[in-house]
């Protein structure tokens, strides 16, 4: 079973990037895979702030990233760019961290201004990591959420085609690497292939 | 069969861009697809300047590139980003000119300084195009070319494991591609896929 | 007394992007500022195309530029980035072009979605070029601009007092340049000055 | 007399990153400038994780950038930008907190590939910030640094001629913004200033 791992970056106890993460996870279960949402905020402070990516709590979130195929990141948009909190967990990571997966960069802000924040700031951050896919980005606006009586809900309806666009793709793409793996497809597809 | 449009942006007569767009052209052509280099100093000036899509000489390519599966682009960079000459071409494509296609990015230049300047400046471009996957980009310095009678030659063996890799992945995102096409094969691989 | 070139980056023959290029000149005149208007469509476009910086018609405006104590770049944006047009005359311009120059990058554009793609874009390239200061960018949507006879004007309430506040630090960097380079203003500032 | 705060970003106890910073407090005093260092993993983890602006031991810090004319931020690069420690504390600051202040950028680093990850990565965070004027950044390659008994020390003559140059308009800047607030120094050289 393809497995993804969901990372939220708000500092916020109640918020609506987390609140989306959750969202997220529970589609990607809903359709067949094993998903896990961890919130960056509730991982050991001291250690974060000292990249000790060895840290109980840590830890295991690096394994669990490791053995992914496939990472959604939802981070706020904060000083037009990636929360900071959602670099300094990148940050502690090997470089070739992302060797091989998916990604599928979500931001949640304000403004629409911020729409492009993420394709110029984060998508070189995710490439220098080893990316395999980086599907298309998408920027989800605080009109997207409904109020709830502990926090915030996206609105279904309100996230809006693009959006599921960007799911869909992501998810083909996870598919597309568990097939990889299990049964050497490329080498069915590309019979010529070019000996490197 | 797959085809793939390869693009050069240098302004030069005899350029390495222009060389090493050739030899990937071969390289394609030896694994199986339908490739063609257009060298965009070639198209008529005084249309590229003015953005006329429809003009006889750039209209066969922009009609060329709706057709193909896969998209390279092969730019020098200059001021630490792309080829103006590489953008007025773009800019003249429609806004989601890229989608459902594989994009593989590369960027050629004097000095190491300059590797991050593609992923930095052209996802962002290539991605707001709705390309369906941009793939690891690749810097090509002077040093990986042999000077020839007429210009200059890739040399094969400089170019090193990390090109042929970012090639690889793009020749099967193409091939990916291909395959979605014929036998909707995502629908096999998630049976379970959300209607939206 | 100080002098400003004015460039101009839109293809179209009637643009808000010129309009705004010839509302500047005007303001700037006003001001006791020597400037003037290119419309970077109205060159040689086979020079262009072939980066001939010391063709008729381009060379005068290398010159203007490199006598120039400031540079108002104004574009449109195209693909989530300055136009090519606009990068395809920078990229034939020596690579510290714009040494000791302040520069003000404004960008016209449809979406408030395209408002951090000068920041991200243009900066690094601006910044290569050695440019001493580049000031505030400011983005210019589609509703600042009033339809006339013959195209179109801005209208000088809506552009809002950050474009003014961007303007402004622009003229008072363009001074402070001029002053610089009179009375040796540093020296007399900084007595204690660091020799290197 | 002019201020300067110095912030450190690297999460290392002994970094070329904060012997840098250490190196450009004694320079700036030496210069006749009020300066301080601070190493941002000093400043309480919990609180930075939270965005606790008001914490002890932070606000201390936000209070001081307050009041600086210009601000010096030292970086290591890690994945292709600033560390996620440099930009937890920009997210924790007054969105307009660099209003008015030069900002002299600084990134120290193994490889020159990551030469442009500072300009591009970092510029439209400072700019979003409202900064007056951010100087030429500057890459700091380990080449540069002497590994003494206790850690690293920057080697004065390798830090090169584009080090000093970037530091120079930094002073320089600083010094013309406490003009500006004195004097009234703008009115006085722009006598026809628009009003707006």
């Amino acid at each position: 079973m393809a497995s993804v791992l969901v990372l939220s970056g708000s500092p916020s106890k109640v918020s609506r990037t987390a609140a989306l993460a959750d969202f997220i996870v529970r589609r990607l279960v809903a359709d067949g895979l094993a998903a896990r949402h961890v919130a960056l905020r509730t991982l050991p402070p001291a250690d974060l702030v000292a990249a000790h990516a060895g840290a109980p709590g840590i830890a295991e979130v690096v394994a669990e990233l490791a053995a992914a195929d496939g990472l959604v990141i939802v981070t706020p948009t904060y000083k037009a760019a990636y929360s900071g909190l959602t670099k300094i967990f990148l940050d502690l990571l090997p470089q070739s961290a992302l060797e091989d997966k998916a990604v599928l960069p979500i931001a949640t802000g304000g403004s629409l201004a911020h729409v492009l924040a993420l394709d110029y700031s984060f998508r070189a951050v995710l490439h220098s990591m080893r990316a395999r896919h980086v599907v298309q980005s998408h920027f989800v606006p605080d009109s997207c959420f409904l109020k709830t009586d502990g926090g915030y809900e996206p609105d279904e309806t309100a996230l809006g085609p693009l959006f599921y666009a960007a799911f869909d793709e992501f998810r083909r793409s996870v598919h597309a690497h568990e097939h990889f793996r299990s049964v050497d497809f490329v080498r069915s597809l590309v019979p010529s292939a070019t000996k490197v």
